[in-house]
């Protein structure tokens, strides 16, 4: 079991700064975790995310259990170690990769069998699998398996899922057998204040040393996501870790932390280093704009990331005109180091009791990413979604 | 200019020692250059060049010349600071790529007309020009333009080309300003050996700082390619460096020092491992075999490089499967570090006096590519050329 101190609250706000202990070392939070599903954060090694400040890495178990398998990562003596990781780790389920990614073939009280989205090989899942796949990993955090629905879901269909997740938080609690891993619920209900309630009170009753929110930005207006992570926060218990799941661009991350949240992840800053955006304090900017040709300084002049201590920006934007690998890995290395940076002044913030002005502030200067923008990244994922009820 | 000073030499035998001064730095020789075409040699940072042991890079004049253009590299301090190199550089002219990449328009004396490879945009290219290009990129060692002829053309052909050669190589010779670069020529004469004697014979009478021999291994035959080398060699003087262009398999670097060269240089090593091949002593693999896929040891038991020091055969193995960018950074800095460590212990070898029997061990263990996968590799090129005479 992991332990969690709050370090500072506020009677005024729900803004948070804490500490989580693993037995990989000590997470400051709120932190965000980069995704590394494939057991790598995509290009970068290891050394490159101590670099960057990086305290906990997310891995995911439906793709680890595709491929490797499990069995090789238990044979190379486990995820730390063949990944050369030797911090926190947590590994998500892969519920939500098991309704996103595969083709579902059938779901009942029982489990999932679902078919593999790179061989199309069935498979069937329980939640006591689920827990002994990443009791083999060796995580520091674990995940309960859940059903995660589509935003527009019925009501019916939502209450379903919710159900099915709170009998399965159950059974993954039972089946849990090492007690140096935490094992998080995670709430559901989708965009139903009501269910949301529901779940968090029921969660919350089985007692698990962190909880988190799932099924959120999915295609629900942004309002509705706040409106979500409000409900369920306010009751989840003080003294444990909320963990808000998915979510990572810059003023996503503002708003969780203002609403309580303590842990983020989300593939969004190092997916989109690949496709050519950075982030400044201003927005998200593509490099391949032909402005950034001839621009000498770096991207974000007082950024002590590697990539912006070393190359100037027409360099950067060169690489991606002739779409060079080594440019993917600076502007993930950029990204990753400005959400870290983030991560870092929110927290500061926290501590000196100004989170309220620093928010304002940040969210004056910054260009949130256009909702439109927001939502077309989530069609496929709403496209991907087959299953009848 | 660059000095070049000769420490080992043997009357027995044509391996040689020795070292190349550069305004950035001290090259021993031989030595391998990875190649850095569009200014990053590919996947990988400067760091991680200077931690494998990499000593001089190369980049291209044509892939510059069309992206970002001269003029940007020139406002950005110049190729060495541009790409964020501090070592010595070594830029081709390009006039391999003219007249492989490229599609040809015309060519005459003056120089030649082409069409860009990305753009289809036509651009008229001269001696002069190009010399004023690579004075302005800032290179160490600079390349005349050259006209390159298929292996299998005509003799007319050849000796059309190589009259050419020369004639542009005297033009270069001229037009260079700069005293801090050294201009190399570069021997043509397909596989004439009366051509080849004519051009080394022709280009060491106009006295250049170090030579080149072009035009090889472009499909020929392994033994006919070797022939041309010591055809060649032995009329080109002692006391300059003699480079021997675009080869850079582990076999022929070996051949190639045994028949006297010193500077070598090839895409193989980091094209071959974004494909997933690999060396090892015992010659090359594939880590994309099923063998691999539980093996807890590194690739080379022995090997120091950062792949090897840090990640299992499985790891490595498991990147490949999932196409994640990281397993292509890792195999291309271990098959610089095996190349780099072969020209270490190959200097060793000479500088001791037992190259010749380095030789045989070597070749004896280490399985050479076949010649027909070879063959392959250059069809594209054959098939590129498309000029009349």
């Amino acid at each position: 079991m992991n332990n969690f101190y709050l370090i500072h609250t506020c009677r005024d706000s729900k803004d948070r700064a804490g500490e989580l202990q693993t037995p990989h070392g000590l997470v400051p939070t709120p932190v965000f975790l980069p995704v590394g599903s494939q057991a790598t954060v995509k290009t970068l090694t290891p050394g490159e995310l101590k670099d960057i400040g990086v305290t906990m890495v997310l891995a995911n178990t439906y793709h680890l259990y595709l491929r490797p398998g499990i069995s090789v990562v238990e044979k190379m003596g486990g995820l730390h170690q063949f990944m050369a990781w030797d911090g926190p780790i947590l590994t998500d389920s892969g519920g939500y990769q098991i309704f996103s990614l595969a083709r579902l073939c059938r779901i009942n009280d029982d489990g999932v069998i679902f078919r593999s989205h790179i061989d199309g090989s069935e498979h069937f899942i329980t939640p006591e699998l689920i827990i002994q796949f990443q009791e083999t990993l060796g995580a520091d955090i674990i995940m309960v398996l859940d059903e995660c629905p589509a935003y527009d879901d019925s009501f019916e269909r939502v209450q379903v899922a919710m159900r099915r997740t709170h009998r399965w938080a159950e059974r993954c609690q039972r089946a849990q057998q090492r007690s140096d891993q935490s094992l998080y619920a995670i709430v559901q209900g989708g965009v139903v204040p009501q269910l949301r309630r529901q779940s968090a009170e029921y969660l919350t009753s089985l007692g698990f040393p962190g909880y988190a929110i799932g099924g959120l930005s999915l295609g629900e207006p942004k309002r509705v996501t706040l409106a979500m992570i409000e409900e369920t926060v306010a009751l989840l218990p003080e003294d444990k870790p909320r963990y808000l799941m998915g979510i990572g661009s810059p003023e996503d991350i503002i708003e969780g932390v203002a609403s309580g949240c303590d842990i983020f992840d989300s593939v969004l800053p190092t997916r989109v280093a690949r496709n050519g955006a950075f982030f400044t304090w201003q927005g998200r900017h593509n490099i391949r704009n032909a402005a950034y040709s001839q621009l000498e300084q770096p991207i974000v002049s007082n950024c002590d990331c590697y990539a912006c201590r070393t190359f100037s920006v027409a360099y950067l934007h060169h690489l991606f005109s002739c779409e060079e690998l080594l440019g993917y890995r600076l502007l993930t290395i950029h990204n990753l180091s400005f959400i870290n940076n983030l991560m870092r002044k929110i927290r500061g913030a926290i501590l000196s009791g100004t989170f309220s002005s620093f928010r304002d502030k940040f969210l004056a200067s910054y260009q949130p990413t256009d909702e439109r923008v927001r939502l077309d990244q989530k069609q496929k994922w709403l496209k991907s979604r087959s299953l009848s009820p």
